[in-house]
């Protein structure tokens, strides 16, 4: 787990899980987007949309790999990792992370798109995000 | 099961399921939410919102009673029975039918009422959807 | 809100809405689900299940009414009050209620049966649950 | 869209929309499952897990493409193209197509792997499955 990132713990309930007894998998998309929603809100906004009434921030790509599973009443650790500041895009680098056991059980690289809200249209990414990122906070 | 029903399919996928190895009891909501919105286009409406752009329709109470679980691969047949029909409100008696042995697994009550877009505020349900009831089509 | 409720707290995120721009009606089953879960736990259990492993606990009955929507990043407590303690049941008064602006927005009566885990036959409430119930904590 | 993919229609509800008034970008994930799952029975076999009741067939790798959202009401069809067959592994190929204008709104690669129940632990993909595969249905 890199010690710069970002990290938001994750319970693991009965609605998170499925048949298998384990962590259904797709949930893991919820879990990552909770960590970057809860990083947005460390640099100091409320939420990326409004920076900006006119544009959204949408997921363009996802890739997940699965290590181990996660399993009902689990603690776990998400993390948030910024690997690259594109001018329309943002990638991260997400670990889901067993808290007692400390292995990793999902890999995930999520890119993050700005489009205006309108047509989807790819966007610049506003300057103040821009600049938070690189100051660590909002000035 | 009510002769008069309008009934909908629905088979039991692993997305649907818990750690109990059954049907997430919150996701039998959403099997007759389906119903409901199928029975609507059965009306001859796409949609509810579409006869009238100020109007939402939520749901103002739900009651559920659990009988059987269902379970992964189960193929269920739900049913929409409007009950009443009030000034602002439907009320439908909705089953979840378990094709294979016949079994009533849920019970539902389901209040749906009619709003203001922007308040949420109770409005008259629309002429055309009553008439359309009391004709079983859109005329 | 009664002031001898457990509550727990619950950030409404992106996965929690549908398009009406508000929460989902059947997720407020699932945010009830996690603070009765954390109401088990604060009595000293790790889950209810681990009491005595040939019995399951299954919400037998919801009534959810519903007088005002939730919309993203709102932040609510749900409230876990058991109101009836039979034999084979627990009977919840639950509350969602806007921390910000302390109105009720959701009330649940939420019936959790206690069930053998074979055939999903009514069983006894354990007494290790009913005297940590009765004396606030497990002994 | 491949002209030897299988096929399977899905239509949005309400329960798989957020508040950006589009399809949840998890739910890709949901629906891609719910069209292999159908191509598992349209090969014969009521579940891939009933072939061998110690295996589980587990999704190991994940990437999805978001170039169009998919809208409330909306009917796609989810294709499933099986592209490599490994010892152990499935590569699918799966678009989701908008019906109405032809368009690929999403693509995934899925890998789906064969593991044992109790370890998860790698296992060889069962040859009734293979020899199905190759043939197009179960002997």
């Amino acid at each position: 787990m890199p010690d710069s990132a970002f990290t938001w713990p994750v319970t693991v309930y009965i609605e998170d899980t499925d048949a298998g007894g384990i962590v259904f998998y797709a949930n893991y998309l919820r879990f990552m987007e909770r960590a970057r929603t809860e990083w947005v809100r460390s640099l100091g906004f409320p939420r990326l949309e409004r920076i900006d009434e006119c544009l959204l921030f949408v997921v363009h790509r996802a890739t997940l790999t699965y290590h181990h599973p996660a399993r009902l009443d689990d603690c776990l650790l998400i993390t948030v990792n910024l690997i690259r500041l594109g001018r329309i895009y943002m990638v991260f680098e997400q670990l889901v992370v067993d808290t007692t056991s400390g292995r990793v059980l999902v890999e995930g690289e999520i890119t993050v798109a700005c489009v205006s809200k309108k047509e989807f249209k790819p966007k610049r990414l506003p300057e103040r995000l821009t600049k938070a990122i690189q100051q660590g906070t909002v000035s």
